[in-house]
């Protein structure tokens, strides 16, 4: 597993609440990327996106409503295909990881599964064809 | 508040085997700039750290034992000096945001307060002198 953080990604109530309070921090969406569900900021060589809370739980298939196994918040490491996807996945489990969703086909036309660290904290492990990835590591919004 | 992230820094029970679980993963801590306490990764342009769970909720001055409170995740936006620091929290209470410390001296050498955003999401605005920010917002650690 490459020594980066794709996506940071903030669980929220409301998607365009929380969307027009980093845009009061002077924060611009990714109007090309966003839609009602989520929202995409690039920031720097990464990005930062809000999701419900509620539809990110659903997407790590785990139960929103307790705090102590959904802290609200999740990391990505985006993989240039879907082979790498597995294989970061065998690593972190070889490593101690959970493995909490194996990597599936999405509905956005992707590949992807989540580990849980061994305190708890959730990885994404995807392959996300229409955010390239540099050769450095970075992930850039298109458009 | 510019559209970047500087630091993204998860609370675990142990800050050796956590470390150890991201090295079997095959990461790389920063040696110059980790100790006991605390583990630093180079993650593209910005940081990854590893810090104990209940010194990461007493930095930010919340109770550690409540995850509906303290989700064991914070973020960071490194400012450039101490007034951007201050600009910043104020930007961010006007906008919204909660501010949970206010801004000041650390016990590393820094200037740094916390804010929480709408959602309840944790961000620490901090002045670090010895992590130095480049012209496009990316952060390196130093050695």
């Amino acid at each position: 597993m490459d020594q980066r953080l794709s996506i940071v990604t903030l669980g929220v109530a409301d998607v365009a609440a929380a969307t027009a309070f980093y845009q009061r921090l002077g924060w611009t969406p990714s109007a090309a990327n966003s839609n009602d569900e989520i929202t995409f900021f690039q920031a720097g060589g990464m990005i930062f996106a809000l999701y419900g809370h509620t539809a990110l739980a659903k997407d790590v298939g785990i139960d929103a409503g307790d705090p102590e196994t959904f802290s609200g918040v999740t990391l990505a490491f985006n993989a240039r295909g879907k082979d790498e996807v597995d294989s970061v996945l065998k690593e972190a489990e070889t490593a101690g990881a959970t493995i909490v969703k194996a990597a599936e086909d999405t509905f956005w036309g992707g590949y992807s599964g989540y580990f849980r660290d061994p305190d708890g904290h959730l990885w994404e492990v995807a392959w996300n064809p229409f955010f390239p990835i540099a050769e450095d590591g970075s992930v850039a919004l298109p458009g």
